[in-house]
């Protein structure tokens, strides 16, 4: 939070500047609301549909089959090394469409204000959420602003509902893991948490240690381009990998095991995590995916993980099994096998 | 809040049961969150696409144009005459779809639980919002849970997205009234304010008066096909008529001028007004819809709302000119003109 807003690069006029905090009135639908829209959002999500300001947006997509998908942040804080809860509510959702095999088109963003939230923040937030639009070729197309008394919120709550079209044809989903399938990760696992975790607590690790907050659509389409055996796309968010192989391995009923050896951590994450107690496996990730796929094509998307710039530390993470369907197991580093459970309690409350 | 849920109506198996009330955990995205989903949003919610569970819905839409549209619902008390914040933040959503003269489809939702709020209110305002999707004929094909910290929310905050086909040609939006134009309302204002304002304030006005929270999507469809001179609709919620029509004029670049005498309002509603020193063309609604029309069409179009149950106190309330653009104005009981300006502070904060 040590850098102050631009206003100027918002070609943001007056009104916002008149109220340095938001006040109830910012969510009510009168004058003060339409100037946050005119003045902040409009110019910071700059586009023709934004600018119409109908009760909806009015969208010409390209034919065929729609993934849409809806994701709420509630992170603390809101501002941490890597990103912020603007560019994470961006990319989450993005990513929830891209784990489809769709190219996400169209974003909303609901925005849960409290009063007395500063509108230097607002502002912040709001320019890195049009950046990672920008950055990712997705349009903010529809918003809302609600305000609530100080002292039942937390700043700010953002909601982003999205959605894009799939290519013809595809089918991937959590339900389609096979029994020889190999089990990929695009990189490194729990950066995110462990981002969140340092800056929230205070501690520090030697090195900082960076959310991996990103847009996954571009990779995932490179995997679909260089295969048609993909079976599975999932990024694996709050809970992280445990959790999301956990849900494949339910939904697929279809055993995993992954070899805890293959799995990549970045020395600063692992050296936290051994000293909090916690699995890396169960940190979140809001920059990686796991790709399952046929064993015959695991090179492929490897290859075509590691090609693309968000890649470099991809690997073959483990396979499928129908021996334990339902269940993940690890081989561990000293040569036992141990089961990796669905996480139950609350490792890290707040993450996204 | 006097009955109590019937988690049996949700085939609602042990697991929430063992929770009464909600945990940091169910927002984790591990086994209490997915228990959360399997065993009461699943169950309310029941459909094809729901039940896929993946990070995206896959929808098959019909091809055509998209309408768009998000809303994030924060009212306050949840529960309230005439409705609660689950049938609001269905039908919110599905007007503003309807709005732009799309047919509403699909809808997602996303829940900011506070820890603490109790499991029973959770499934009654889920039983609500899926009652309200079966009788509106959409489907929620996407949802999500976050939870906060006691005192870090406020029980239950909803944001509900959603999406509509539009029927080719259509061209109808806030920035479409021309001199001339009739403007219509489809029933009485003010009544989803009078109704949250009395029961938040305990005030009694002899007759109960119940939220007008209600699908418009029917009634929309009935205009557009009584005639294709529809150049506006619009549902005016926050801000009430008064703030559709401010928004209308300024977009569209023209003078708005209604007759007091002609703004249809419940005697106990007006009553509350005089009582409370409110303006019932302030005060918001939920059920109602503002349209705009040529002058040939004001008599098919009043014709086609009184034929829909809602639209049975419908009325012309005035015209558009091209005097004064920009500006709405409002001839009095007592034969002058006043300005109704945009509002400016909050009448009622929290309305929906």
């Amino acid at each position: 939070m040590a850098d102050s807003p631009d206003f100027n690069s918002l070609t943001c006029p007056a009104a916002p500047r008149d109220y340095p905090n938001i006040v109830i009135a910012h969510g009510g639908g009168g004058r003060l609301s339409a100037e946050l829209v005119e003045h902040l959002f409009l110019p910071a999500f700059r586009n023709e549909t934004l600018e119409d300001l109908g009760d909806s947006a009015v969208l010409h997509p390209p034919p065929g089959r729609v993934a849409f998908s809806t994701d709420s942040f509630v992170v603390r804080p809101l501002f941490f090394p890597g990103g912020c809860i603007g560019d994470l509510a961006v990319n989450g959702t993005i990513n929830d469409i891209a784990m489809s095999g769709a190219m996400p088109l169209y974003l909303s963003a609901g925005f849960i204000l409290e009063e007395g939230f500063p509108m230097a923040s607002l502002v912040r937030i709001a320019e890195r959420m049009a950046k990672a639009a920008r950055e990712a070729g997705v349009q903010i197309v529809a918003g809302d602003t609600k305000v609530v008394e100080r002292g039942h919120g937390d700043g700010c709550y953002i909601n982003t509902s999205g959605f894009g079209v799939l290519p013809e044809g595809l089918r991937i989903g959590p339900a389609m893991a096979q029994p020889g399938d190999a089990v990929l990760i695009s990189g490194t696992a729990g950066d995110h948490g462990m981002a969140i975790l340092s800056v929230r607590e205070g501690l520090e690790f030697g090195s900082l240690i960076e959310s991996d907050c990103a847009p996954l659509h571009t990779m995932a389409r490179r995997i679909l381009d260089a295969t048609p055996h993909v079976h599975v796309l999932r990024d694996p968010t709050r809970g992280g990998v445990a959790s999301a192989l956990n849900e494949i391995a339910a939904k697929s009923n279809a055993g995993i095991v992954i070899d805890e050896r293959n799995l990549p951590v970045q020395p600063a994450v692992q050296a936290a995590c051994e000293l909090l107690g916690l699995d890396p496996v169960y940190v979140a990730n809001e920059g990686k995916l796991l790709a399952i796929v046929a064993p015959e094509a695991a090179d492929a998307a490897l290859a075509a993980m590691k090609a693309h710039p968000l890649g470099g530390n991809a690997a073959i993470l483990g396979e499928v099994t129908s021996r334990h369907p339902g269940m993940v197991l690890a081989r561990t580093a000293i040569g036992g096998t141990r089961v990796i459970p669905m996480q139950t309690g609350e490792q890290l409350p707040r993450i996204c």
